[in-house]
């Protein structure tokens, strides 16, 4: 029997927290076995208990600790950070931090959230920066593109490090044994891309790592699923995530208006409901929904701050599959190597 | 009457040249007034004879300049830069050198005519790099992308000298009389990007151009045409077309799997026949084709290698509009302000 996994909860951070962080619960509640799954939910008493009693599946899992205070969304995260403690998303995080949960989930401020996790959960062993990571959707199902935002600018040996923890990161959510790893860059022979990542694949290759890394992919490759699991930094990967989103948006946009056109193209299009809800349904942006922060001393997801229920729930999911997997001693092992291979270097370095 | 423009045509660059290049030039000659566009065609002139012996409009606007040697699609730049004198392409930049043509199109070798571009013809006036400027069809038409990968690291300066070159080229291709001019940026108020970004921010601000500049922008502004104008370095920039190209790719095989369910979305779809066609022209990647070399001392303009003979015409096209435009003169009055500026600047710091 698979052991009991304790998440913690901040139940006051989003749009529409504390209901929709509740319905999240309640959706999970009703897919996973009695017995392996406690939740840990932070925040306002009040508002929380009258949603739990409506909640019979969610109330179950659930051990409601009160706070009165929680991180606004429109907190500065040095402002947040200041009056963080004690709150909701505070006392979320602590939780794993003092081992009596294996994974925490806020909807709330990313900022404040970043800063609080670092400051709380420190850095794993032989990690310098968090990154985070999101699933996108592929041809061939879902590719994990990071760093999507908390590094605007990145060293060749954090790309590796990224490279590292997404690997491990898609082997616990999307369950690949061994996914593919690419490193994104630009174009052709002529237009070869950066120093970084230039010096950041040379250094995937040389260190030994445990991984199936391909080199170089491009921004056509991510959607196309050449790579499982796609590198880059911060400023890159936000706005192709976001580009990509527009564009999604762009495309239904047309499509919606291509539809309208003509009489036969509106009865064809209500033929086509069923194949357009299917569409939607392999886009649905809640479905991959839970950007994880990676390389921290503990697991901390980040919901989308204006999910609903059930992409609350996905989050969810996200950190039980986490908490679940041998992410930590995976990454332990490949960023120990990297860690080693580079003193070696410097070593000779200084030697010669 | 419009003055004749001469348009210098790289008749051997692209991956089925000569045949589509005189194809593109047939479907722009049937298009445009007779006495107002002739064409300088670069090439072998063994191959090219026949195709205009079978293109009659084309043959009326063309002049054959013979040339037996070419730049391969596979050449280094630098390779191609030493064995490139006298080939097609560096003709038909040549011809732009000399005065004999209003701007010059190749569908050839990406690294190898920026390369030769700049050799040629230097940079205009208060320009440092060249940028690659490529438009982008968004819900309100088309907004104008650069840099899309000449350059993968820009100093802010850059990229103010790249907002002045892209709102220029959107008035003479697109035909706003004041486009708006955006900062490709990311996310909220936690994760403000770099360093650079917000030093161009600050200099757009400063500096007193003509230009209707509204800050910063994200990814998903693009396709939303929050902004006519959409400035960023060269790797963001490459990236993020390309993600977009992949994210239609993906979202029209979904459409095609999803039609593919059942048989009453089947015939739907078969009904929807007229609204897809309209759908496709929209995000039709030839309408978009022609991604303009900016900021050198004429006009430069690469068409897609793998383009057909519509996509060739639409980059003439291009071309054609940027030779009619006052595109050089807007230009120079805001490149040279913002010379200005930035010489006062530095003197002030110099004094202080």
């Amino acid at each position: 029997m698979p052991r009991t996994i304790v998440l913690s909860v901040d139940a006051m951070g989003g749009d529409q927290a504390p209901d929709i962080i509740v319905d999240g619960v309640q959706y999970l509640a009703k897919t996973v076995e009695e017995g392996t799954l406690k939740v840990l939910l932070h925040g306002k008493a009040s508002l929380i208990e009258p949603l739990l009693a409506r909640n019979a599946a969610a109330a179950r899992l659930c051990e409601l600790r009160h706070t009165d205070t929680h991180v606004a969304m429109t907190d500065k995260p040095s402002h947040a950070i200041r009056k963080a403690r004690g709150s909701s998303m505070w006392n979320a995080v602590e939780a794993v931090k003092t081992g009596e949960a294996h994974a925490c989930i806020s909807a709330g401020n990313t900022g404040a959230l970043m800063v609080l996790s670092k400051v709380l959960l420190r850095m794993a062993r032989n990690a310098h920066r968090p990154a985070i990571a999101a699933s996108w959707p592929t041809l061939k199902g879902a590719s994990v593109v990071l760093d999507i935002g908390a590094n605007v600018e990145c060293t060749q040996t954090q790309l590796v490090e990224f490279a590292i923890m997404g690997e491990a990161f898609y082997r616990a959510v999307h369950g690949a044994r061994r996914p593919s790893v690419g490193l994104l860059n630009i174009g052709s022979e002529d237009l070869k891309g950066n120093d970084v990542v230039r010096a950041a694949d040379a250094l995937l290759r040389s260190v030994n790592l445990d991984m199936d890394y391909q080199g170089f992919v491009e921004g056509d490759d991510i959607s196309m699923g050449k790579a499982d699991v796609v590198v880059t930094d911060g400023f890159t990967g936000n706005v192709a995530l976001k580009t990509a989103e527009g564009t999604a948006r762009l495309a239904t946009a047309f499509l919606r208006q291509s539809l309208r056109s003509s009489p036969v193209s509106m009865v064809g299009g209500a033929l086509c409901q069923g194949a357009f809800r299917k569409l939607r349904a392999r886009m649905d942006p809640r479905k991959f929904n839970g950007g994880v922060f990676l390389g921290l001393g503990g697991v901390v997801v980040k919901s989308h701050g204006g999910t609903d229920g059930v992409g609350f729930a996905n989050a969810l999911k996200v950190a039980l599959n986490m908490a679940r997997s041998d992410y930590a001693s995976h990454i332990a092992v490949n960023l120990e190597k990297l860690a080693t291979s580079l003193d070696t270097a410097g070593n000779e370095r200084t030697a010669s």
